[in-house]
This record gives structure tokens, sequence and C-alpha cells, in this order.
């Protein structure tokens, strides 16, 4: 079977606080990073191309995530699941680890897509579809998902 | 009656993306300072002291939110209320607006004080329960709660 | 005589590094902040609005920085100066101190003033030229230029 | 010979600002990653061990740079020279290209290694100058320095 995507974040110096430990925002910053890899990787399209060329728009409409313990150095590793795919809209779920498999936050990412022009929400496109699909069966068959 | 507090934050030119809006992470950063705003103005301490001082902990344990609008402009207005004080938890809610009056987002923040050598919850200090109580009456007052 | 501009700018908890102190790249982005601010203080215009409205581009050409002591809480108080008002361009000297006026940085931003069509360099216009040239005659008699 | 090493960046949507090109200050940012990744495959050490394993403070100390032109997708390629190793400084050099190979940045950074109890200048450790003075030496063979 085919691995799940694993974004691996390098931890900059400047991304911890003063407590010595990663700013909680960062980890949003590396949830989407994560995200634009995986499109990146699996649709052949980054977000600016996304908006350039395709003239999508991909806002986030719905973020939750619970911070399930530190994360401090090395690099995180962030497994990303498709959870759903629906009519315009995506569901990714970001499950963050330190190097040692440590969990560090869950995470779910909802957004939807929409024409440039008048922000309204769009049929995700017959290119971008089969492959969520895929990937969508792929998370669900790894048991990963919560 | 005692106004809400209303954090207004000027929107920085590398706040936005590439579609000249406010890059939805920042949504997050605007919101932890909203927090730490409320925190200096009520609790007359800041996150810094928090830890330096207090030897407090203030780790956020679970978020959400959902982006209801564009922000794209001049001042976010930055609703904050408290919507739980539980043993040694808080969960404060913002509601983010344009300058026009707009949403733009709908925030829950909850964190946990801790003490800073054994990372484990403790009951909220004395010096503070009482103001968050009384801003949590506000905030039940001000039909604002979602 | 007018006072020099002071930007006053509330240290993050998340601006902060691992060691506790100001991480250096914020610095730039207080210094950019207190330009932006000085700008819709004394021209009335942000850099959204120069682009938008004027379509004026306002590209940093050059930027140098001494780090001449650590900044680590409360606000960073930002003096600002002019200290070129060229055909194209502006230098702005800020100069940053912690809370008690402790020195923490010594910068030049030089950026130059563009069409948003060719990105040629195009004359200050004559609404903004009278008010830097001002500036700059305040900043020259404040003995703060270094 | 040895090739210099170079730093390749994924612009981030979040690193763009309205105008869609990267806002300045995230070259900051890039060129201080830059400085951590080699000293990561060069030193072996992160900047979290320099202080926590090795108390080695790493100030900068001056920061210079030239923008040369804008910088707006895929990845940015940052190639990093020593110009000068010193008792206890060291100055980098970082070309900053797109990856066409046009000219996006060129920069200084100078930082010093402190003790990081008294924060005074320490000799550079007898393990890291020969690994910097190779390098120094390989960055005059290049051509590049500027």
């Amino acid at each position: 079977m085919q691995d799940l995507f694993i974004y691996k974040r390098q931890i900059q110096f400047g991304d911890t606080d003063a407590v010595g430990i990663v700013y909680t925002v960062r980890f949003f910053d590396y949830c989407m990073e994560a995200i634009d890899a995986w499109q990146r990787e699996y649709l052949d399209i980054d977000w600016f191309d996304m908006v350039d060329k395709r003239r999508i728009g991909t806002p986030m409409v719905k973020i939750d995530m619970s911070m399930t313990g530190p994360l401090a150095r090395g690099k995180a590793h962030i497994t990303l699941l498709i959870t759903r795919v629906g009519k315009s809209s995506v569901i990714y779920q970001l499950h963050g680890r330190d190097e040692d498999g440590n969990d560090c936050f869950l995470a779910n990412f909802t957004y939807c897509l929409t024409d440039c022009t008048y922000f309204k929400p769009i049929p995700i496109p017959a290119y971008f579809r089969p492959i969520m699909e895929d990937y969508h069966q792929l998370s669900l068959a790894s048991n990963e998902i919560i």
C-alpha cells in the first residue's frame, strides 16, 4: 500500500518562544505548508498557480487543532490525511509529531474551492477530484484517522 | 454596563498573501495578541511575567476557528469574551471584524494553566479567578457569545 | 520644536526565540511597521493605498542594521528619522530602544518609489515631498541622526 | 572543487504580500534559515544546541542587504559564502536568486560568538574554526564573493 504523505519541517530558531518550545501559532503555518506540499506533489500545483493559472480561490473555512504535546527541536513530522472530499470542499487532517514520534498536535483544516471573481464555491475540478478521492481512500485504509 | 474588550490591530502589509487579503494564519497571531492584551489590561500581567515571575505555564490545548469573511485593510477589531472559567482552564472566544463591522472570523481558544516545573495543571490562582469570572459574567450578559 | 515620531510596539510572546529575547528578524518587521505608521500619520496613506489607489510601488532597495543590545520585554520604542530625500528614494533611519531607553538596534531603510506597471523609479509625488523634506529638517535638527 | 552550499527554500503562500511578491522581511528569515542549514550540515550543530549544549550565544551584530529583484514563486536559491573568519566573529554572505537564476538579494550577516553567561565574545571554538576557514577558502576560490 502506498504510504501516507509526511511533511518534514525543520524547526527554526525563530519559531520558538521564550519558553523554548515552538510557539503555538507556528503549528498552523506548518500545517498550511504541509497542505501546499501535498498539493504540489499530488495535484502538481501550488497555491500561487491555483490563483494565477486556474483562477481558483482556496479559502480556509474552518480550522480546529488540539495541542497534545510540546514540540521543541529537530524536524516536525506532519502526516497528512484527507478525511472528506465534498462537492466544493476538502478536509485535511494533520497529525504533528516530533522526531521521536511523540504526538504534538492533531488538526483539521477545511477548505473550499471558489471562483476568484465572485468568491462562490465551485465544484472540485475534474483533474483534482480523483486524486483527492484516491488519497481519501488511502487515508481511510491507514487507520490513522482520528 | 462595562464594555467588552476590543483589541484593535493594524493590519500590516506583510500580513497579507498574494491574493491581497490577510493570510489565514495571521488571524491566530491576532487572537493570541488579543488574549495577551486582555491579560495585560485585566490581570495586569503579560505572558512573559506569567512564566518568569509567576512560574505559570499557559499552553493552548484547543483552538478552533471559523473564517466568515475576508479581512484586507485598516484595523482588525477583535472582541474578546470569556465563555468558560474552569478549574485550571479558560476559554476565550474571539470575534474578528473589519473596520466596517463585517464578520471575518469566530474563534475559541482554550488554555490551561500549569506549573512550569512539572507541566501539570494548576488551579487558576486566586488573584486571577475573580477577574476572569467577572468578565465571564459580562460576556454572558453581552449577548455576543456564539 | 515638533517631536520626532516614536513607534511603540508591544513585544509579543511569539516574537522571542528560545533564548528568550526578540528574534533578530523581528526587528526588521518592527521597522517596516514603524515606517508604515509614520506614513499613515504624516502622509495620510498606508502601503496598501500606495499600491491600490496611487499605483506607487515602494520596494526597499537597501537595508542595514546594527544590533546594539538585546530586547526582551514590554514595548519597543522605535524613533524614526529621515536622513535623505532623493529624487525617487527616501532613507529612513530607525533607532530601536527598550522601555528603559537602552539601545537595541540602529537601522537604515532605503526605499524607492516606482510606478506599478513598469517598476521604474518615479519622482516622489508633490503631495509627499514637502512633508518628507520638513521631517528631514526636523530629523537633522534633532541631533539624533547617527 | 567542492561546491558552495545552496539553501533551497520553498516560497510559502503566506510569505508574499499584497503585491504578490515575497515580503522583504521574509528574505531575512530565509537567510537565517540558510545559515542554520549550513551550520547543521558543516558544523553538525543547530542554533538550539549551540545554546543548550555548547552554551554559546550567537547574536547577529550587523546585517546589510541589497534587494536587486523581486522574488515571487517556486524555490528561492540562496548561496552561502563565508567572507571573513575573525577571532570571535564570522561574516556570512548570502546571494538570493529565483529558480531561473535571477538575482533577488545580496546580504552580509555578521555574527559574534559569545558565552551565554556574561554575553562576552569568545574565541571561535577549535572544533568550528578549521571548518569555517576551509569554507572561507572555498568561498574565496569561487569568484562568487561580491
